[in-house]
């Protein structure tokens, strides 16, 4: 096969759009253990889901056989609004290195919502729409899943009620003010419209709050609405699921350049777009058709692969959603307050800690001023300003391809751009002054957070 | 032909990028009058021009004669980073309206700097490194132009200072952290820096500042400052040219349909984004080729096209740049501070003010709240959050397909999507909360700043 010249972008044709999601579950030599009924430590069952979430989001959550599941066509032209994503080479950077890599990164930044994670909120609430639902309820951290669900929910004609950890409400009155536009009600969480939130507030009065804590009021609100469920835009196995779409239309456009990847690189907070991102690659290697090294990259100030454990532990912190086995730092863990960005929940996605933990999968930790410099640097020579939370990727990947500067290998370096920064100034503000600062948990506080957790395990 | 379907986003290949820019000028029947030196009242020459802008851009702003200038590789190659930008089929806001009409729009957001300005500053700056300057100077308003600057002037390595309108800076400190952390200064204006900043503070203490106010700031220290010089993102025809790239790949992404727009829409605040949308399609409308509605679109706060005159005047508040012919509502008009977003600048660019002065195009201004719900309406079903600037654009583009939908006609509307309004959620706010007001000034307002603008003719 001759090498076409590779362009700096990559687009698939909207026929070449991916039609079917690739549950990797399917290929996995061994299951992650079920998630459990936190009273009766039981497997949780359809039935309970069913409660939370929408009935086809319950079935692919615990579908572990099926391969693949085909995409509805009505998401599908959800995805034609803003998919196929690019596929882009990073040839700015790869010069501004000096590298012989070769760098490629998928960017699902290039929507209002700014991230991937609309990819999982079309699905949500296009099935929210199909069961007769009119409402949905979430929660958001740094604001990009509260954004994308609202975009979604608007495009479906259903309500949708936001509870937005407060400290992130107060510091990003903008992320909440592009929610309202597409129509959703935002709440600063914790809030007093919930016993759990009113529980908190007493508890702690001037809490900032937590992407724990707002869960707990968004499940509490859908469970005692008519006709309203729960979405979530990480950590669980069917948002994986949805997630897919990134790594199957990376594959294909790799694919059409005969472009094979050595190491795939994403950062991980709940884990939904490394999970997708990595999906067939993962297949493959799982399936012994290929090798891959997979790299997930966390913040060294919220380190549950690197430094948390591998036991049952809720979702949530007000401990009323299923118990899930995963890698975590116990769910009353909070992240220091200097942390900038996303990726502060205390655990992990059941699938990518079973992979992690059958060493399919590597783990680092990064420091918050290392992944500013590494921003800044993207943004200067590749003209994308990053999410925080995607610089932890690209911080990966520089410092790899600087490896093989050193050591003169040209690896194949695909790491996913999840997201911009437009939202993360204050954070940029931090940095370009000069008063940005890391923060590492002490072991101690570590396990002072895994405290408890012996008595959750079945 | 057989009429293939239309996805919902047209990308050209990289390949198929314009290699040339199109000046609309050599195909102009009546050239626009020349700019003039304001002490002789002379045509400005190169060499004057030279003083303030590089060789390169002085010599394209006074060719009229050259239908086609090659783009230099490495501009190409910037352009890459970003370009091709996608022409989108507005599918889901057609089925929103129910209106038989096709609406269509090039993309121009989908950049860091948020607009279509990149396109010239990418330019500018090149031929700033090319002819061995070290820096450039500019003024910004919304702050788009500014960002887009930034950009190119971290890629080539070039320092930029940024004088940046105050009221904006204040408004906006995103953005100034954006330009910030691309390396560039930024400076709000009027400021203690310059001569003309300092006389205008003692004038007017509690000033907000102005665009043209910002632009003489700019040019000052340019022509102080060894190695430097200025560059404008709009207005000049040289600007007008670059953007022309916009137009050019609309034309071939419809081209490639059998597509011909009845009708292209484009909002208008100096006028470079219309200019370079319609540039191939008003050449042909030139040359009796094809025949097109061109309709630029005007804030009603600030209607320089529908209600300014079509005179020579200065291009700032300073008065220290050329004369212009062009529709103005003098250089000392203040839109109204409820006004949001760009498209506050007093006059128009001199390629569409003869245009539009020779009935080639027409003029309609718009109101900002009847703005906002466009904005809000695309915001929801087409998955993008415009700008404010490019919301003129749509309001025109939704109304002119509620026409069709009275009427039946199956016309095609091609409309500029400029930029996202990521940074103008204090507007958005405003419109969520039901703040927002509207404001047309008087024709008294109107007479008074024009006063004066008789002694300047030549």
């Amino acid at each position: 096969m001759t090498k076409r010249p590779i362009p700096y972008k990559i687009y698939l044709s909207e026929d070449e759009m991916p039609r079917q999601w690739y549950n990797v579950r399917a290929d996995m030599p061994e299951k992650h253990p079920p998630m459990l009924n936190p009273v009766t430590k039981k497997p949780a069952t359809k039935e309970e889901l069913e409660q939370v979430f929408c009935k086809a989001v319950a079935e692919q959550e615990l579908n572990d056989t099926d391969r693949y599941i085909p995409i509805p066509d009505d998401i599908i032209a959800f995805y034609k609004m803003y998919r196929p994503s690019p596929m882009v080479r990073a040839y700015c950077l790869e010069k501004a290195l000096g590298t012989p890599a070769e760098i490629y990164y998928k960017f699902e930044g290039n929507n209002t919502s700014g991230s991937h994670k609309l990819n999982s909120a079309a699905a949500q609430a296009y099935y929210a729409k199909q069961e007769g639902l009119t409402s949905l309820t979430t929660e958001t951290g740094a604001g990009q899943w509260g954004t994308a669900l609202s975009m979604a929910c608007a495009f479906y004609g259903l309500n949708l009620t936001v509870y937005m950890v407060k400290v992130s409400a107060e510091q990003k009155p903008h992320r909440r003010e592009v929610m309202r536009t597409y129509g959703a009600k935002v709440i600063p969480s914790p809030s007093d419209t919930t016993e759990t939130g009113r529980k908190i507030l007493a508890a702690h009065p001037g809490t900032g709050g937590s992407l724990g804590c707002a869960i707990s009021e968004a499940v509490e609100v859908a469970l005692k609405t008519p006709n309203c469920r729960y979405g979530l835009g990480s950590v669980l196995d069917h948002v994986a699921l949805h997630q897919s779409v990134i790594g199957m239309e990376s594959k294909m456009a790799l694919d059409k350049y005969g472009v094979k990847p050595d190491i795939i690189i994403g950062c991980a907070g709940g884990g939904s777009n490394l999970a997708g991102l990595i999906a067939p690659f993962m297949g493959e290697k799982l399936r012994g058709e290929n090798d891959y090294r997979f790299i997930a990259v966390e913040p060294a100030s919220c380190p549950s692969l690197t430094r948390g454990s591998y036991m049952y532990d809720f979702g949530d912190t007000g401990h009323i959603t299923p118990l899930m086995k995963m890698y975590t730092l116990g769910s009353e863990f909070m992240p220091s307050p200097n942390h900038a960005g996303g990726l502060r929940y205390h655990g992990m996605s059941a699938i990518l800690s079973k992979l992690y933990d059958d060493k399919y999968l590597e783990a680092v930790s990064v420091e918050q001023t290392s992944v500013f410099e590494a921003a800044e640097q993207f943004a200067r020579t590749e003209g994308i300003l990053p999410a925080p939370e995607s610089s932890h990727a690209i911080r990966v990947a520089i410092d790899e391809a600087l490896k093989c500067k050193d050591t003169g290998e040209k690896k194949v370096i695909l790491f996913g751009l999840t997201g911009t920064g437009y939202f993360d100034l204050t954070a940029y503000k931090k940095y370009n002054d000069g008063e940005m600062s890391d923060y590492i948990p002490t072991d101690e506080e570590i396990a002072a957070s895994l405290q408890g957790l012996q008595q959750l395990q079945p």
